[in-house]
Formats: C-alpha cells, sequence, structure tokens
C-alpha cells in the first residue's frame, strides 16, 4: 500500500469564503503515483468545512444565505463566554461537513462531471490548514 | 491491498425518491473477494445523497418533510439566474450528506442492526450514478 | 495492508449526551501498529452521531441547543405510529453525521490543535456501540 500526505494552507481575506480546491487536490493524486485508492480531504480547524458541490457563484451565495439563516451570527452563544466571538462558524461547519473522502480510479480523481470540492472557511483572516491523506496502490 | 470499483444508476419517476441500497452493496462487498477493509459509497451528482439510517416508510416520510423545511423549494435562489430550478435540492443534499464509508470485516459489510444505506434523489427523473469503491485486504 | 476493529461501547445516563472520545481513538490507532493510514469511527446506531468539533462545554450546550431547534423532540413525527417516540433523534444524527475518517501519520491520528473527536448519543439510556476500524501500513 502506498502513502501520501500533504497539508494545503489558506488564509483568507473575508470572515467568510469558499475556495474551490479540486486542481490541488487532483495535483497531489497524481504526484503519489497512487491509481486505485482513496483521498481524505478535512479541514484541521473546527470553523470550516470541505464539501463536495456545484462551481456556480450563485449557488455559493445561496449556501452562505443558507447557513447564516440556520446557524445565525449571534452574540449569545454560550461558547462565547470564553472570549471567543466564533459559535456560528463552529456550527455552520457541521452542516457542511468537515471532510470528504474522493475516490481514485486509474490515477485520477473519480469525479461526476459537476462534482467539485471545495473548502468553506467560516472564521478567516488567519492561517488554516486542511490535510490531504492519499492511500491506494 | 486489493480494489474493486462499480457505479450503480438510478433514473427515478419522483423528483425526490429514497432507496435502499444495502443490498446492493453488500453483493458487491461479496464480489470483491475483501475480507477486511472500506467501502466508500458517493454520490456522483451535486444534487444527491447516499446516507445511513432506518428502513421504516414513516422515517423516511419525515426526512423528506424536515429537509423541505430546512432548505425549501423556492423560485428565488440565486442558482436559479443560470437557468437551473433545483436551488433546493442542492441544498437538501449537503444536510443528508453525499457519501458514507462502510467497514468490511470478515469478508461481510460491518453493519449495526438497523443500519441501513439509501441513495436519496432531489432532482430525480433522469439518469444519475453513484460509486462504489471497495478497498482492502 | 494491515488491519485493526474494536468497537466502543455507551450506555449514557442522559437520553443526549456528548462524550469526547478522541483518547480512545489514539490509543487503539497505537494498539494497531498503523504507522500512515485512515481510521474510520462509525456509530453502529441509528440515533446517534460521531462528529469532530471543540472540547468546551458552552459550545456543546449550544449545538445541542441548536440541534433542538433544527430537529425538534415531537410527539407528531410519522415514525411515532410504529410506537417509537425518537423520531428528532434519527434527525438530530443527520446534522451532524454518523462518522468521522481521521488521518494516521507517522504512528499518530493526524489531528489539528482543536479538533477532538466526539460521540453524541440522541436516544441513550440503553447499549450503544461505535466501530473504529483502522486500516494502513
Amino acid at each position: 500500500m502506498k502513502s501520501y500526505t500533504e497539508y494545503l494552507y489558506f488564509n483568507t481575506k473575508q470572515k467568510r469564503e469558499y475556495i474551490r480546491i479540486t486542481d490541488e487536490v487532483a495535483k497531489l493524486v497524481e504526484k503519489s503515483g497512487v491509481k486505485e485508492g482513496l483521498v481524505l480531504v478535512s479541514a484541521m480547524h473546527i470553523t470550516a468545512s470541505v464539501y463536495v458541490n456545484d462551481w456556480e457563484n450563485g449557488l455559493i451565495q445561496d449556501i452562505d444565505e443558507w447557513l447564516e439563516k440556520l446557524a445565525p451570527v449571534n452574540p449569545d452563544y454560550r461558547h462565547h463566554q470564553t472570549g471567543e466571538d466564533n459559535g456560528d462558524a463552529h456550527l455552520k461547519r457541521m452542516i457542511l461537513g468537515h471532510q470528504v473522502t474522493l475516490p481514485i480510479t486509474k490515477g485520477n480523481l473519480d469525479l461526476g462531471p459537476w462534482e467539485q470540492v471545495f473548502y468553506a472557511e467560516f472564521d478567516g483572516q488567519r492561517k488554516k490548514r486542511v490535510l490531504i491523506k492519499i492511500i491506494g496502490d
């Protein structure tokens, strides 16, 4: 079994951002030499998500507004009694999920035609990390 | 390490449908010959989910009504400015998730007594695909 | 490829509980001898979650109140026509998700500084099980 590990770093300008990372992941799959296997793409911070959905700006705005409705910015989270102000980010990240596992088939990411991998930042403007772990043969 | 890849195809009669696929996945695990490993079951379209929950019709209706409350059909999604009309399907699929990873132990799917795998279609009436990727020994 | 499988058991005092299991998972990774690979941590019951987020009591209460808002206890679920009373638990578990896949790098769980693994029980006071499946080299 082969394995290959890499980290992607992000430091977003906005508090909330949605960044397509499909190409970065695909390049690492190629670099790993794995022909059949799995890639884990996982946010290492607890106020960020990794998800798969459409690469379409209208939808990305829809997702952002929808998350804000389901898990709004709000001063009253109990978590804020610790001095933090990012309670909403901890909740938003649960809706989209914090990781995806992508299949590798014949040496390539085996994605459907519209599947795109995104890093979603909910508490940005500081350095964050995503782990890429590839295993297979 | 062994690997085995297969695709399941769906073309639902309804716009939204919930289809149990546990048996199909179990058969592919048997076919793969893998005794210890993992199966990734992942929707390849971005308006569908794969999830694990109860095989009980009342609950399936509860899930459907609940998703409609959290991510309703609505003409006003920005995504619809592209000519699409499935904004709600892109959001519903985020709640249930688009993939599961199932354990294989001693040659069988290692599921709890009520765990059932479902394909959830939110924008059907056309051909859709689910990837099954099995890796292990 | 090495593999190692273990089950964790829970029987919570409360109906709903959030239990940190990072240390238990880390010990099993050590015991497995796997240096590079993946750990699947998956609830085997359909009214429980496994998720990664902050180990902070205020946030845990925020999560609990938030789940109760999004998927409330309610006598009217159709699922209850079967005699069950845990419809909300089946829905709450979908929001947090029922499994995570954790990376193993150089023999250790490769988690960010605040990443903690939790078992979330939504229908407790009876025996429940979580599967830990480790694969790698």
